[in-house]
């Protein structure tokens, strides 16, 4: 039997928030590579079963060592966490592979698609992704900042809900700061802003504000931030947070 | 017991792209409310479920409809296609809210993530989400055409990843085409265009082709349609359909 590779999502991190389409492709595995903290979530299903477990920013090389193992004919899973389509492994994958041995051109390669972050986190608060919107990775290791500066403005001006993957880590503390000073400069200050962090977990926790008093040290690596648009809304509720909706009629914007 | 209501996705339509979160919730339902065709992808659990299916474009209607179920004490479930927060009913249940009856600001209403249709059309094809991105409704239903013109615009000048969502219906030819002529004027001709049909079920197919020769005529109601970055890239094989990805490094521009 010829190898193969298949790229995965666990989703945000409940088990139950997995596809059983990922579950089995998981099942099937020979070997599974992924980052240390994603193959932890995965349920061991086969003793046999071979774990290579990576570091965080590696994932070219990841990707390669992946790839060597379906050429030598092994049945493997790449796990990410969330949808592996976004920000994440398949597309290391895929530039692993037209960098790489030509006959990996050959091999069965597929992506199984996952919840992603943002999903989650707005399903934690109502529907604020309910509009046009847009998915910016804020962590400029793998570009230059002015494109994401020029992004940040293009989804103000165009009044898209914005989804920020990586708002913050501990090596780059300020970049969200600089994001929230470009946008306070472009959109209302009552603009609704979310931080979920956790999304999808049992310590799922969100924080609703405004662009005014957005404060950046609300965010880390698990925190999902999402801007509102000029037409999000919140619904008030007694003794609870708000509701946050944006809706798909953009005849009514926000009072 | 008091009333609740959860909103849910499908999946894309495949069985094991519908997350076990979901399937729980619907089997714990006692009414199941949603567009016909949606609901038509849940399979019976209990014989005791009532199913509300409505028509097409009358979310909230719909959504009206199910918070007064709630309110009288139902369990209830409101059903749609991929992720319901993404140009699907969960905001649509939240403005009925905003605009109905005081006593619904009290119920348990909550929203389970699904698998959204342009995760779906990604993996089939690659990873082409693999930079940023936006997703945009092509229907003017309920915006006018001059925001959705702004949207794309601005999406084009910022070099996002472009999913396009509702690219085209009996009702609405002729709104790809501007579309794509808008894009046309601010993007390569070499530019990839995915026309990716019935992603996530059996019947998936996907058209790969470039801005120039892209054919509106390939989009229907069950087409997603991704308009590639500047970075976006094609890996080509022999005898099958490239695959098609955008790095997440922004260093190297596609030549």
């Amino acid at each position: 039997m010829s190898g193969s590779l298949v790229v995965v999502g666990t989703g945000p991190g409940k088990a139950e928030l997995m596809t059983p389409a990922t579950a089995a492709k998981i099942a099937r595995a020979t070997d599974l590579v992924g980052y240390g903290p994603y193959l932890d979530r995965v349920p061991l299903m086969r003793a046999d079963q071979v774990r290579h477990a990576s570091d965080n920013g590696v994932e070219l090389e990841r990707a390669r060592h992946a790839l060597s193992l379906a050429a030598a004919g092994k049945q493997v899973v790449v796990v990410s966490g969330g949808d592996p389509g976004v920000f994440a492994m398949a597309a290391a994958v895929f530039e692993a592979v037209e960098a790489g041995d030509p006959a990996w051109r050959d091999l069965d390669i597929r992506v199984e698609p996952g919840v992603t972050a943002m999903l989650a986190a707005a399903a934690e608060v109502g529907a604020p992704l309910g509009g046009d919107f847009c998915a910016i990775s804020l962590s400029d290791n793998l570009r230059a900042w002015t494109t994401i500066e020029r992004r940040l403005k293009a989804a103000a001006d165009a009044d898209f809900v914005i989804a920020l993957y990586n708002p913050a880590s501990k090596a780059r503390p300020n970049q969200l700061r600089k994001a929230f000073d470009l946008l306070r400069a472009a959109k209302a200050p009552d603009t609704p802003v979310l931080f979920v962090r956790a999304a999808g977990t049992a310590e799922a926790a969100t924080t609703t504000t405004d662009l005014a008093g957005a404060d950046t040290g609300r965010a880390d690596m698990r925190t999902l931030v999402i801007i509102g648009a000029s037409t999000t809304r919140l619904v008030h509720r007694d003794g609870r947070a708000p509701w946050v909706y944006t809706p798909r009629s953009e005849k009514e914007p926000r009072s």
